[in-house]
């Protein structure tokens, strides 16, 4: 029968980055002991994203960093919400290039990501911030 | 036991902007009664966008609409697609962007949201338009 | 009685550039049977992404790519992600750009996307690849 669970993850960042939650989700699904179904995870801030990429090279997300950090620069003068920091306003429009919620349906009791694909937490702030991801799982 | 409901909004827009409308789904929660579930928002457009943006500054949302509009220019020559208007085309790249689909669990009744966290109806096109939005809510 | 089902889609892609699979996703919901319900899509991939955009003219697919070939060209000297070829660090940044994701109510027997709304694999490797869509059907 079809049923559901929620729980609250929280992450604690040490500023701009990428942090790997994969395991924890995957534990998640292992504790409703769902064999089909789907996980949907939501974000509970407006300057931090939830972002699938590859978990081999670190190299990767390195250059992702320098992407978004020459795309969106802290402290472009384009900005006028400066009050909260040079870095805030670029965390908020990194959000909003990027998202704040997955989905990932779960097969045979594991999560169906490539072998390539890991579940991050995007830190777009450059201090230390505490993140709450809400996962709901659903299944059967 | 676990049951879903389908309701269909339709948001009035007069041209580019944020629109809030977490009330409106807020309130298919309620009508929905479910205490623990999952709401999913699809809006049916490919120039606007679905957005969970920061709900309390609106600067916040004037300096995402400044930096769109310098990455993604009304006018650009790069683009062929011209004959629906000078920002038809930037339309469709900020819809690509950014996202059409939300996902949010619903946590004691109350949509999981964090406290800065608004949702938004961003409409790209200068002109006004009514906006189709589809809000699936599942749960019990 | 809510049920659900998992089917994989293997698309075969030709390099970069959108490959529609609307109908194979509306397929998986008529044999599922399902009236009511909501089909998830996940993309095994971090090279590539899941769009919905314009289905009507294939100039507006060419834009897309045109700009986010401006955005993000190969070959790129701030990459060091360079070893899998010049395409593929800013395939890893067109994906973070856009999503893996997709949420899709059904309504009636029927996927509920708007008119001009189509369904893609957006792939983002010059050479061509077999990518995998996990489709999660959900509904009664």
């Amino acid at each position: 029968m079809m049923r559901q669970a929620i729980h609250e993850l929280s992450i604690a960042t040490r500023g701009r980055g990428f942090y790997e939650f994969t395991e924890l989700v995957a534990e998640q699904v292992r504790v409703a002991r769902i064999t089909t179904g789907l996980v949907t995870l939501h974000l509970r801030h407006t300057s931090a994203s939830l972002l699938i990429q590859e978990n081999a090279d670190p190299e990767v997300r390195r250059d992702l960093e320098r992407f978004f950090g020459r795309l969106v620069p802290d402290g472009d003068p384009l900005f006028q919400h400066t009050a909260e920091g040079d870095d805030d306003m670029p965390a908020h429009v990194r959000t909003a290039l990027t998202c704040v919620n997955l989905s990932i349906p779960v097969v045979r009791g594991i999560l169906a990501l490539g072998t390539w694909q890991g579940i991050y937490l995007w830190e777009h702030r450059t201090h230390p911030h505490r993140r709450s991801v809400i996962v709901h799982t659903l299944g059967e």
